[in-house]
């Protein structure tokens, strides 16, 4: 019997990351706004910067596996804690920025974070919070300090800069590549915040994945404009992925609007980024009206949400490719990129453009039946999408959500069908799906029919119980000021594209629409305030 | 204490690389030059047949960990074992079809191996060497079997495709990424051949770190040709990143003559390739002489041996980016390549082409001075350079050649140094370093300036034990028939470009020069012949 005598046990981990940038490319530059002013640092300030922050946080007493929390946007001193707080031994607890105050608290609740590192504009928040959180012995204000009166806070603080000069400079080793470096939470769309909690394998086996050719192929060519916020699931991985390429990153700060992310694309010249649909449609229409140029994007990954074709074939008209690209906080969260085969498979390039994505190596996915039989890559057959792979969650922190995993593989919850060329195409998701005598009804299909209505400013649908048909839509709808709409209307309108069992009976009118922390509907709450018949609302009228 | 919740255990492997292919490349091509002709099957083809391998040898008893060999040019079925041997939990012994029998025999004998894969045409060389190999018990012949009589071999023997044809498909999966997947021996230039085992994770990282844009970046736009012979260290990985890319491979058979690669160069129109500079001097000279167009070619990898500028100018010069590539057996192979980065740093682009290589992200590089200490990164100085990573080996099999070890980094032999940005530059061997009167002397270097001599057909030269100098420089020559050299011509042409102590006292007309199984001089032999008083040859007149 032979033995491996490769290094084995040389750990994949974050420090690794930041010695490689060292190492090659100390002289790739950062650029930060910062009071709307853009400055340069280069990446061997920055690690330098990191090694102190690492010493401080030693000095101070982190513990080994012990959360670190940030409360902040797109910043230097974030960025910083990406490298430092795990090359400490502790995990780097992203905390998402627009959630509601009693998410705050559950999450630093359940972290218990000791520390916290928050951005001078976003103390309040915290502040607010901090009475529910006793955990909480440290905070470490970045950015501004200027207005705040430390002393008056009910924790002890600390400015960001005092903070990195409380320790001598340590360069961070971490022995065991399963070792936890950071922590994101779901957004709790359909329940509690669950946590995620990625390990330094996961993390870097994810950058590298960033720097393959048949993808975002991140190299020192490039300069990455970091728009997604860093709160979100590893900033989408790009932090690390441009520090292990040697890429140029620019950090926008806390002004995402499209006017000065187009004045930071022109003045900057990135060539690769990342962001939600709603983000790529502003920048190309404000750059439109503007006359900016945009062109020195060579690559964006647009993803969060389905990706409109027209948005799709608005920037690829510019020259610049737009890959629609899928993932969720629970796949680090690269999984999946549209990007179309180098010779198209004797089909349309939009045939490919417009699926959900093919997997990026390292990624497996299956679709799966109601029966868990695994389902026929045929481009067809539909199942609940599942996902497997080194960077992929297999579990929740403390063990919930046991119902999302199957034999070792992430139930998505998303439903859709996979190709013989691995490319996926979801259709649904199967939380917003209703079985109706046996049949699912897509409640997105009949919230987006709704919205086409003029009558209607925003629409909702969720599944209720029926005795006799297992459940049934439940349609919910704002009307527009002054406009009249009868369940006559809405019944014509859904039943030209819909059929007839497909349609909600009953449709209600409501003020407003319940929505989560990061703007999407919260069918959970929905579903509950039904259940306790607190829905409110009234009947359409019929005619 | 937080806990990953990532799939750590998820494990990178040889049959993860040929998922991936199946999953998205299917309709990839390989083409085989066989007989002369050229082939062409799809990697889901392949994948069938690795599959039946797989099974075949499952069938046949393969055992956990034990080693199968291949006595294989770069054919189908080469290819195929690269995959099924590892994927039927056995270790994938490649090797060296230009090993002297005594070579290949303590190969056999130390790696046991039961099973051997043997290319026809060198069936007469294994069974040379069966009697002294008591492990064997089955050969399956590769190729064009129609001569062979093979109840006539002294062990059981069956042609490759009826063992294909004896077992039930089978979709090998491994559990443990540590598990081993391959094995090579060093060619032993100056000690007995020393095994190098590579894991299922080493494999697996080894070919994702060629895909990195800012390396290689092979993508499924790509088409790989396999000039290195797949016994050399995993082929330089490329049969494993081709598949993981999803990369179009050209496997040429046995013949690589510049002829056969130009024509199937024109052919088959490939974008990557790689070769030591012999044969890419070869296919340039070749395809100049006969108007042969190579520019299908987008990157090529030169590596083997130190790179002449002049060929590196005249691929580049073609608009082929040939990059100077660096690595050995034990670092899988690839570790560094001599890209220039983005921005050339403000140098010449030449600065970088000729220096050795830059660590590809995975791997680090260190120079080591005489006293063990870590020398700067400056440029300037020099010393023994070490590497480490998840592909580089940490031992030898056996436990052999524990000397070649530094706390977690691989001695390498070669001597040189690092710069700021991380380019290394190779200026010796250190086993080719002669110590003289505490100063180092290259042999190295002797041996280029006396091949300038027109007299001199080749040279070698190594240190031989000297009482007042420790060590002494000792040259040997062979002289071109009837020419003339003394003594003092050879200290005149050395004088004008070395110092005097650096200069050998003896220079020994010799009738040839012992080499290794690979070409290179053998140093060992000779020293071992000096010390036992029969190295021969005669002392250069003085006059």
């Amino acid at each position: 019997m032979i033995a491996s005598t490769m290094q084995d046990d040389f750990p994949l981990t974050v420090p690794m990351i930041l010695r490689h940038a060292e190492a090659l490319h100390g002289e790739a530059r950062v650029a930060l706004v910062e009071d709307g002013r853009t400055r340069h640092v280069t990446v061997a300030e920055v690690a330098d910067r990191v090694h102190r922050l690492t010493g401080a946080l030693r000095a101070w007493g982190v513990r080994p596996g012990e959360c670190v929390g940030t409360f902040a946007w797109n910043t230097l001193a974030h960025l910083e804690a990406y490298f430092a707080v795990p090359a400490a031994g502790a995990v780097l607890h992203t905390i998402n920025l627009r959630l509601f105050p009693e998410q705050i608290t559950f999450i630093v609740r359940e972290a218990a974070d000791r520390l916290l590192l928050v951005d001078a504009s976003m103390l309040d928040v915290i502040v607010d919070v901090l009475p529910e959180c006793p955990s909480v012995e440290l905070i470490v204000v970045c950015g501004d300090v200027g207005p705040v009166d430390l002393g008056a806070l009910p924790v002890a603080a600390t400015s960001y800069e005092d903070f990195l000069a409380s320790g001598e400079p340590v360069v961070g080793e971490v022995a065991d590549e399963r070792a936890p470096a950071a922590m994101c939470y779901t957004s709790g769309t359909t329940s509690q915040p669950k946590g995620v909690v990625y390990s330094h394998r996961s993390v870097y086996l994810h950058a590298a994945a960033n720097l393959f050719a048949g993808g975002f192929g991140i190299s020192d060519s490039d300069t990455v404009l970091q728009i997604v916020p860093m709160f979100h699931a590893n900033g989408w991985g790009f932090p690390y992925a441009a520090m292990l390429a040697g890429a140029g990153l620019v950090l926008p700060g806390r002004d995402l609007t499209p006017p000065s992310l187009v004045r930071l694309i022109e003045s900057e010249r990135p060539t690769v980024s990342g962001g939600v649909p709603t983000v790529w449609r502003g920048v190309y229409d404000h750059a439109r009206e503007a006359g900016a140029d945009l062109t020195s994007l060579r690559v964006i990954s647009c993803a969060g949400s389905a990706v409109p074709e027209s948005l799709l074939r608005d920037w690829v008209g510019l020259g610049v490719q737009m890959y629609q690209a899928w993932g969720m906080t629970e796949t680090s969260p690269l999984a999946a990129i549209a990007r179309p085969p180098a010779d198209a498979r004797g089909r349309d390039e939009w045939y490919w453009r417009t699926r959900t994505g093919r997997p990026v190596p390292g990624v497996e996915v299956r679709a799966v039946g109601e029966d868990g039989a695994v389902l026929p890559r045929d481009g067809r057959s539909v199942g609940e999408l599942e996902v497997r792979g080194p960077w992929v969650t297999g579990s929740y922190h403390g063990g919930r959500g046991a119902e999302h995993f199957d034999d070792g593989w992430l139930r998505t919850g998303d439903v859709g069908t996979v190709d013989a060329a691995g490319a996926m195409k979801i259709t649904d998701r199967s939380k917003d799906l209703i079985k109706s005598g046996g049949e699912w009804i897509s409640s997105t299909q009949i919230e987006d029919r709704l919205s086409e209505l003029p009558e209607v400013v925003e629409a909702a649908c969720i599944g209720v119980p029926d005795e006799k048909w297992s459940e049934r839509p439940l349609a919910l709808v704002t009307v527009r000021p002054g406009a009249r709409l009868t369940l006559a209307d809405v019944h014509s309108h859904l039943g030209a594209s819909m059929a007839r069992w497909q349609v909600p009976d009953r449709v209600l009118a409501v003020p407003s629409i319940v929505r989560t922390g990061v703007g999407k509907i919260d069918k959970v709450e929905l579903r509950r305030q039904y259940a306790e018949g607190r829905l409110g609302g009234v009947d359409l009228p019929a005619p």
